[in-house]
Parts: C-alpha cells; sequence; structure tokens
C-alpha cells in the first residue's frame, strides 16, 4: 500500500454514508484505551450527528483510500482575537486500527494543516493525552509542539464529566 | 467595593459600545506581560471585530459594574463528540489592571460557568499560560483543573506565529 493512494475528504453530514463512518470510527476511537475505552453508548449516535449539523464551525476530514475510510478528523474553526484570524482545533483524531503503521496519520494531519494554511487560518491546535506518545511522535514528525510559552489544557466539568 | 455589584452582560457585537470595550480590554490583556506582552496592532482592531462577528461559535461576557466595564472573556462554543453536547472553551479572559483582587475574576468565571451548565454544554474548557501562577489559582478556586486523564496543548502555526 503506498501513501500516493490515500486521499482527503471533507466530512459532509449531509451523506448518509459519510454519517455512518463518522460514527464507525467515531465508535473505534471511543473504544481504543487513548479514547474512552469503551464503546459508544448506542443511544448516542442520533444526538452525534444532530449536534455536528448543528453546529457551523464543525468541520471533519476523512482519509480515504478508494472506497475505504481510514481515519476521521472531527475540527473546530474558532476565532484567534491576537492574530485576527481562524484558528483550527482538532478534536477528535481517528486512524482505524488496520490503517495504522502505513503513513494514514500523516497524511491526514499534513492534509488538514495543508488546509488551514490554505483557507487562511493562523494556527491548528490540539490537544495530546500526556500518555500518548505514538501520537505525540506522529504530531512531532508534522511540525506540532508546545506552545511559546506552553499551555496546560484545564477543564471544569458538569455532572460529574 | 463589594462583589453583589458585579454583573454579567453578553457581549453584543452589534453594539458600538459593546466593540469599544471589547477592544479596550483585549488591549491591555494583549499589552500584559501574561498576554503578547506588547499593544494591539491599531490596525487589527477592526478585523477583530469583523472576524468576531462573522464567527457564529463565538460567545462573550462582559463583567460590569455600573457603566464601568471590568473585564471580558471572549469564548466559543464547539462540540463534544464523546458527550454528544455542546462544550465552551474560554479563549481570553481578561479583568482589568485596576479591577483585580476584587473578585471579578471569580465572579466572571462563575457567570460563564453557570451559563454553560444552564445552556447544557458539558463542560468548558480552557488553556492557561505554565508560569500563570496566579490565574491558575482563580480557575482552581472556580473548580477548574487538570483534564482526567491531563491534557498538553500543542500547536502549528503559519508564517513564523
Amino acid at each position: 500500500m503506498q501513501a500516493s493512494n490515500f486521499y482527503i475528504e471533507k466530512v459532509d453530514l449531509s451523506k448518509p454514508l459519510h454519517c455512518k463512518q463518522l460514527l464507525l470510527l467515531l465508535n473505534e476511537y471511543m473504544e481504543d484505551e487513548m479514547g474512552a475505552g469503551k464503546p459508544m453508548n448506542p443511544g448516542l449516535s442520533e444526538e452525534i450527528i444532530e449536534g455536528l449539523q448543528k453546529y457551523p464551525s464543525y468541520i471533519g476530514f476523512f482519509i480515504r483510500e478508494g472506497d475505504e475510510f481510514l481515519g476521521l478528523a472531527n475540527c473546530n474553526s474558532m476565532f484567534s482575537t491576537f492574530q485576527a484570524a481562524p484558528l483550527l482545533n482538532i478534536h477528535d483524531f481517528i486512524i482505524r486500527k488496520k490503517s495504522r503503521k502505513l503513513g494514514a496519520g500523516q497524511f491526514l494531519l499534513e492534509g488538514i494543516t495543508g488546509f488551514a494554511k490554505q483557507e487562511g487560518f493562523c494556527r491548528v491546535n490540539l490537544e495530546v493525552r500526556y500518555d500518548n506518545i505514538k501520537a505525540m511522535n506522529l504530531y512531532r514528525k508534522t511540525g506540532f509542539g508546545e506552545c511559546n510559552p506552553p499551555m496546560y489544557f484545564w477543564e471544569k466539568g458538569f455532572n460529574g464529566k
């Protein structure tokens, strides 16, 4: 398999095939030890699609090879006040297990950053788990790194989440 | 001065007063040693307002006392696929220098988290500089903390940014 057969396709949530593949890939991500470690709650799939469809800032990218969907990135477009320019946040980054170690992750990430650069985004941000060494290696390889100065990513959840 | 005189007002970018105050507060934030350490490029102000107006995911909050604007939070509404619910990202968090140490930061932060909880957001996220101890203390006091598992916030900028 050669990287040159990969291609990027933007997620179009008006296409049932895209919705189905998004949910399949997201479920694999949730099951992964670096995700939630358990499969998607079956009742959630409709809410996820409806939620994403409602969000005008959502931008998604598939990495495909022929008819196959190898991976997915769910992103949000935000606005950097300091740069007065849009920035892209990668919220989920998924390569299905059987397509790993073939360069798909790097291809997808380069597709996203290429899109962002071309469309006038000032930067791409992502959060990475402190223990996800494989992901960090991939992100570094494609030019990502700590912010300058470094930033911590904090949260306050509701309802015990 | 008592905290009970503070109140929260959502930013309305159709109001010239709100646009003016947003730029004043943002400029003070940029000048701050924990911001960019230099004032806003004068040419940027129009682009910032126009950019924010274009972004449907933008939600801003002022903290006010009477006619005074004491602080500002510029936030983005995003969508958590894992929770199938919106999440709120605090992009800028500003309390003007002369209004610090009066509880304004806590009041604004509690206003934002109260809004987010009421509106069905699953969580509030923010990035904090590793060396901004005062901000961390404030965020901890209002229930923020590291994600579980902890996450690093990385970026890839374009054009040397």
